[in-house]
């Protein structure tokens, strides 16, 4: 499938759920929105949680490039920085907080793959930071990730309350200094 | 109402939140498991949301005393721990993991209250840090939190990944010592 057509399918997907929810996608709902016919888009993913689970992880829209600003506390900052406006801004937000709530309920829709896929390439930053001298070989880069990206959903998501200026500063300095 | 009654008509509403997810949860239903008529439970609470709302923060089975060893590294080490306890372990982890999966997606299910009635508790732990002398009084209690509870989330609910041993020491060492 040309690359074009498949960013195409993946827009309306992320679309669909983000206005209708994860059981309100429907693979014939993404068809009728893409003008691409349903049995070639079932060829491609047998179900809707493969095709949403591909649109997390490939779709243009939900991009990522890790952050490379010369020095471990400026690649983190400008991480979880990325993480805010992944959560808080459209048309991420719609996106990301449906499916990702929606992964909870339904474990078919593989979440665990949309976050091995950011892992991977968040771990260069860490790799960075170790040829640096600026963090310990021993260091564990998945709990840093897991202790920022979960701060940030915390607060924006469950808390419903706003990030507010300086959040990020504080969260990495938090873990780079001590509290 | 009596306390006894009441926490029943929660536990049923827990436990139909956990088998059929809150699309499945009725008061109706909570009114055939509870054996309470349904009229007196809409006399407390107006909707299914304030019903689930009420029995997160007032359930006997999610009940929540914030720990007190003596030290806020030990506070903290059970409190992530007691995190990883009620993500994980049953009956607890299937009605957290779908109230709160559930609150993404329906804000009229207030789970800004479940994590504002926590926190409160909570505060307890840093005031006393503050007053022994090992935190400063300008750290920010709720950044810990929510950088602690949401790594916890992260790693068990959404990875999906056991938190390995040593977890809970090495995400509050973390954030005391630094990476």
């Amino acid at each position: 499938m040309a690359p074009r057509k498949q960013q195409e399918i993946f827009d309306a997907t992320l679309r669909l759920v983000a206005e209708k929810g994860y059981d309100g996608l429907t693979v014939e709902g993404v068809a009728e929105r893409s003008g691409v016919n349903k049995t070639t888009i079932y060829r491609w993913w047998p179900s809707k949680a493969a095709l949403l689970g591909a649109a997390l992880v490939e779709a243009d829209v939900l991009g990522f490039d890790p952050p490379d600003t010369g020095s471990l506390r400026g690649d983190l900052v400008a991480l979880v920085e990325g993480m805010i406006r992944l959560l808080t801004e459209e048309p991420s937000a719609d996106i990301a907080v449906a499916a990702l709530g929606a992964a909870v309920r339904h474990p078919e829709l593989d979440a665990r793959r949309f976050f091995a896929d950011r892992f991977a390439r968040e771990r260069e930053i860490f790799d960075r930071a170790v040829a640096r001298g600026e963090l310990a070989a021993s260091a564990d880069p998945m709990l840093v990730v897991d202790l920022l990206a979960g701060a940030v959903w915390l607060r924006v998501v469950f808390r419903g309350l706003p990030a507010p200026d300086g959040f990020a500063d504080a969260a990495v300095s938090a873990l780079l200094d001590g509290v």
